[in-house]
């Protein structure tokens, strides 16, 4: 028996949700603090007048204020507006696909009420799968729900947070730096919080049905993490493809063409650009990250509740997972703690090296913790369901199995730093390489971001050995689970990356100075860092979550093995393998076309609007943002549409027509081959903009024989840094939900596939 | 029994190799008739003064003649020093390597000269594992023989036939196509002759020993294919980083820098440039195919010698592999009429149809000629191996298996042309995309590439499906051969490319007429396009291949099932499928750094050596070639040998510290990761190369408008064609060389990774 109380249990997940969301209510409140200019309220904030008694230049200058708050509603208007447009469609999405849902798993006993003997327990009486239909509709739709809610209050918080980052700036480095670390955190806590407090709630409301059918309730909770994902496919491909269409198409008129500064108020696409950041970067992210953290959770869930925690009912040790990410919203805050409160940011170069320090911090902590509730939460030994045998399991085993993916997450973090990072010689190799043209940057760039995988991979495979060997798939998906507790502190640091860009955009529209400019830019390139950083632990984490959902896949749809050896399995292996090409084929195109469209609409607006390379700053004449937003809406709205049929299509149409087995097999392709292609694409493209970064900031000798900006060397860097840009931002962060959502899908259906799935073969 | 007995079996293979030398003899005789001037003759051909009585313009120009028997000269002796140099590494490798292999296999049974029961037909005696070891290191050595010299005759062919072609072209298009196609012939029917002739030998000599063991005469036989791979490896690599540094650095400096043509004779890399052609895309490649040829026969063999073939000793269906061969000469040599002599190339047009008329006239025929074979060499009824247990298979049944790789391999090769044309839309929406830059045009070239995965990969995964649904593993063997079967004619027409791009250099740098580099220019595209399909079919043929080295590995480790769901298997897939990333890291990064020592070299002597710029065309300025050619043959040496060692090492490794099922796994993993990298890599690099040709030769309304040379949509285009240039001639067809080499070394060494192999794994 666990030593921790059921009824503790009870207490204590529902009381680390609700800290964690305090805890966030209260940065929210420490970033509310730094005011606004009134000029504008329509944006529905309490904004006063600045308040200053601070000596920096420029900070009584209400003029600058005024602009700040401005634009800060520009964007935070087009976010929004994005975002609703983009909800309506998910929303009929969802509807249909909950009814698709409810269909194929109705379907599987033919809409019988009956209650069915058991699949695992045996001798005793489950729910009738209908009852699992109508459950895992509803958990799916709460799922999705939870999703939208995350990326929403996640873009909420950066667009509140961007201006303010702006005028902070004025202060100095430190407090700019606070701010928009808060603003993160904000964002970590909500979201992290919140995912665990529905995830909680809803397992006990299904309860009240399912009573002591504990097999059926976690088994209908799985829709809980493919409502989680498939919001967020939609959410990183629309967001991705909107900032990228809008960036790439900025850039290719200012920066190549027009020869203006990157944000320049007088670029049309500039709001859109900054407006991507906030739904593509943020509310995509946060979308994506909460799929991980939901999906995972369920994985455990769903493999513990067939094992002896699920068959004697033991509901502490089921909650392990939940309990996790419990101390994990401690830690995280503790951690947080350091950042904000314990260390000071004095100056530029102590930015990164803090924002290292939380993942460090966070991960030691951490691994204390998973001790602690390994020891509290568990019985010291009890079985586990692998493949139709059992496993023995000590409850030290699982405290490996949850610090082994932790770690696993620090090296990935650590080594994407060190690839996309400018302070390491990768990225000033890629750098230098600029010398002789764009076309060996490029070389460089993509050899780069090949070399990048190895390390990752290792330390993926490592994990996915030991904790596999310790405690089968259930010792992967707490690994996963791993990854994620700190979910808090590694969405914090992230969603500082946007929110910095974002800062510095506002400055140089607001016509900052280039003191200004300068400090949250140096914001901004620690910002690529942790941005690439983050994309990694999405991927690794990604990577382990759907090696556990495939193994709950295989245990539901009841095959035993997946041999690679027969031809079905072959041949959804590989076909499996080409799925992250032909997605990123797609994605990248649907970037490149939009940006082209982008690209006529700034050299007409250039050209059609008398003054406008002179004007604005001085005063009249403005662009006209809005065409330019709606290039990128309407783009990123119908081209979303095809790679998002093609993920959430391929499980249906595979394990309909070819069965089970293929179906495990293209599963298992896509995962192999989807983790390298997502972990280079978004290296590659974060070492491209840091190779720009490091030219344009020439801090070394090195970095000076480079530039200076509007060099040869930096404009073959500035391609660089926009072919990298729907690699990272679009597709291949995408890639990672492709993977997990292909999974998670199959697991939610396999009882289907098992039943009435591999049409094409019995016909043949 | 078969129809055809084995006395007239041991007739009609040699037969047929002798028929197909003969035939290749022939073409060479017709490709010398065209005359060289005599002024240089030290290199060894007999060369007289150009003789000619017809009408076309500088026909009679000795100088231009002498000028190009020259610079023919230069190219013959840079290929011949470089591969000379090349294989006396490629020497002490064979012989530390067979070292390897004899320790290896040897160490299996420690040494003993004691005869064995027999592993497959029990109840027999089977010969020592010791003479397996020795046999097997013969057969690596004859491998790696007949690998180095298919590869050197074909160099010896093209740079014969490159001066020729270009003296040829001043007469008409038709006359160069087919002095250049007639030299991809003899390449073409020698390498397919003789590799089938030499395995013939060697199986009959083994059998002196082996006698009636036919198990270990087939099981040493697979050494042959390991031998042919290794070189292969080595060629591709090295030859890809020699061209390609000679390329882009010519590329980077005179076209981008200097503005002058390609090819020029003033830029110091152009011979560099040319030779790189030869040792790259025809040694190299020839060895490759060879390779694949090789080990298709070999997987077929050793499969067929564990069924009911070997175990009856039925030496006619045994060699139905090698009849499948003979027949493919036979086929061949009828379709080469078809271009040389039946239709007429009149114009420039016609080129591409005819080549392509080519794949669908060997296809068609060849379909008759595998049913003929199939009839008549194999009983009507017969039992395979099928991993433990036994399969019936009938004769019509083998038939398909061939002929669904013959026609996958046409699906594959049409595909390629589809994407890699700019007649078609792919290539030419590329081009569009230079409109804005280099950037776009990367990021559509990379989708492009992504996307002509797709189609290949089904038909791919169809022929797996069928033949191994039909015949198990032998299926998947016979598949591989049947896509391989029209070598002699692939091969024809994917030499024809380089040496085509070698007759444009020599036409350019002697200094002929816009109307004959024009046409030069015309056979050029056309084989750019073929030189897409010959990577298409080798990367196809590798994928079958590996597939069925793979099953016949997994026969010999004796394993019964690869289950993804055990962690040592899945561990493998997934750092399997890494391995391509790390390699293709290894051979960008090479050619990157080693085009950026020629990049700087070009700029010095055109610095230093005053009137270079101005000079040589009127007579007395050279660049010095010599120092240009030296840098390449350096970085090649030295940079083939990392990628080289984590090739071969890594199955050794990986199999004797982790163990067969982990090794079968990485096996797994890099070649359903492998082959989407290397499509994607070769089709990406095709599409750019020819985007460009298609801005340059303007002959749509829509490409006009594009250009012409020198625009700044042409100066996007060849940053595209410069970043593809490693892609599609270095990474991209080494990867084919990666999945098939580590899959039959992994065979050849499986005796001893079943008997000592999983050190770690037993250790812990």
């Amino acid at each position: 028996m666990s030593a921790l109380s059921e009824g503790l249990t009870q207490i204590v997940i529902p009381l680390a949700s609700l800290v964690g969301i305090g805890f966030a209510l209260l940065q929210w409140f420490l970033v509310s603090r730094v005011k606004l200019s009134s000029q504008d309220s329509s944006n529905g904030y309490k904004q006063k007048l600045i308040e200053s008694d601070e000596e920096e230049e420029g900070i009584n200058n209400l003029e600058i204020s005024i602009k700040c708050t401005e634009i800060q509603h520009a964007i935070s208007v087009g976010a929004n507006s994005f975002l609703f447009t983009e909800y309506k469609y998910l929303g009929i999405f969802m509807c249909v696909f909950g009814a698709i849902i409810f269909l194929f798993l109705g379907s599987v006993k033919g809409f019988s009420t009956k209650s069915e003997p058991c699949t695992y327990s045996q001798g005793n009486t489950c729910k009738p799968a209908l009852a699992n239909a109508i459950f895992s509709t509803i958990a799916f739709l709460l799922g999705a729900l939870t999703s939208v809610l995350s990326g929403y209050l996640g873009m909420k918080i950066a667009t509140y947070a961007n201006a303010r980052t702006t005028l902070e700036a004025r202060k100095g480095v430190g407090k700019a730096f606070i701010t928009a670390f808060r603003s993160g955190a904000v964002m970590g806590f909500l979201l992290a919080a919140n995912g665990l407090l529905v995830l909680y709630v809803s397992i006990n409301l299904f309860k009240l049905y399912y009573g002591d059918d504990w097999e059926g309730l976690y088994e209908s909770i799985t829709g809980y993490g493919l409502g989680g994902s498939s919001m967020a496919l939609f959410g990183r491909v629309g967001g991705g493809i909107y900032t990228k269409a809008a960036d790439v198409g900025a850039d290719l008129v200012g920066k190549v063409e027009r020869n203006i500064p990157e944000d320049d108020p007088r670029n049309p696409a500039v709001i859109a650009d900054n407006v991507g950041d906030n739904v593509g970067d943020i509310a995509g992210m946060g979308s994506d990250l909460f799929g991980s953290y939901a999906e995972s959770s369920c994985a455990a869930l769903f493999v513990a509740s067939i094992s002896s925690f699920g068959i004697s009912h033991e509901f502490t040790a089921m909650s392990y997972p939940l309990l996790i990410s419990s101390m994990g919203i401690v830690v995280c805050l503790i951690t947080t703690l350091f950042a904000t409160d314990l260390f000071e940011i004095k100056k530029v170069s102590d930015i990164e090296p803090s924002l290292k320090r939380q993942l460090l911090i966070s991960t030691v902590l951490m691994t204390a913790g998973i001790a602690v509730v390994s020891f509290f939460a568990l019985p010291s030994e009890f079985t586990l369901y692998n493949f139709g045998t059992e496993k023995e399991v000590k409850n030290w085993h699982l405290f490996f199995c949850v610090a082994i993916g932790l770690w696993a997450g620090l090296i990935i973090g650590y080594t994407t730093e060190y690839y996309t990072s400018n302070a390491y010689s990768p990225v000033q190799d890629v750098a230098d390489a600029c010398r002789t043209g764009a076309a060996t940057n490029v070389i460089f760039g993509l050899a780069l971001g090949y070399k990048s995988v190895i390390i990752p991979i290792f330390a993926i495979a490592i994990a996915i050995y030991v904790s596999f060997s310790l405690a089968a798939m259930y010792g992967i998906a707490v690994a996963a689970l791993g990854m994620l507790s700190t979910i808090a502190t590694g969405l914090a640091i992230d969603a500082y990356g946007p929110i910095s860009d974002n800062a510095g955009g506002i400055a140089e529209m607001a016509g900052m100075s280039h003191k200004i400019r300068e400090r949250t830019d140096a914001l901004d390139a620690a910002g690529n860092t942790t941005a690439a950083i983050g994309k990694g632990f999405a991927i690794g984490s990604a990577a382990l979550v759907s090696l556990a959902l495939f193994g709950a896949y295989v245990s539901r749809a009841g095959i035993k093995t997946v041999d690679v050896l027969t031809p079905k399995a072959f041949i959804g292996l590989i076909v499996g393998a080409m799925l992250p090409y032909w997605f990123s084929a797609m994605t990248m195109k649907s970037v490149g076309s939009a940006a082209l469209k982008m690209v006529e609409e700034v050299r007409r607006q250039f050209n059609t609007i008398p003054g406008l390379m002179e004007g604005l700053m001085e005063g009249r004449v403005k662009p006209d943002y809005a065409n330019c937003v709606k290039i990128s809406t309407d783009a990123s709205l119908r081209e979303m549409i095809p790679p998002g049929a093609l993920v959430m299509l391929t499980p249906l149409i595979v394990g309909t027509l070819f069965g089970v087995e293929t179906l495990a097999g293209v599963l298992a392709g896509a995962l192999v081959s989807g983790v390298q292609v997502a972990i280079s694409a978004s290296n590659t493209g974060g070492a491209w903009d840091n190779a720009k970064k490091y030219i344009e900031a020439g801090v070394s000798e090195h970095a000076k024989s480079l530039g200076p900006k509007g060099s040869e060397c930096h404009k073959a860097a500035v391609i660089g840094d926009t072919i990298g840009d729907p690699l990272k931002d679009t597709s291949g962060p995408s890639l990672n939900i492709l993977i997990k959502l292909m999974a998670v899908e199959s697991l939610v259906f396999a009882p289907f596939f098992a039943a009435h799935g591999g049409f094409l073969f019995k016909f043949i």
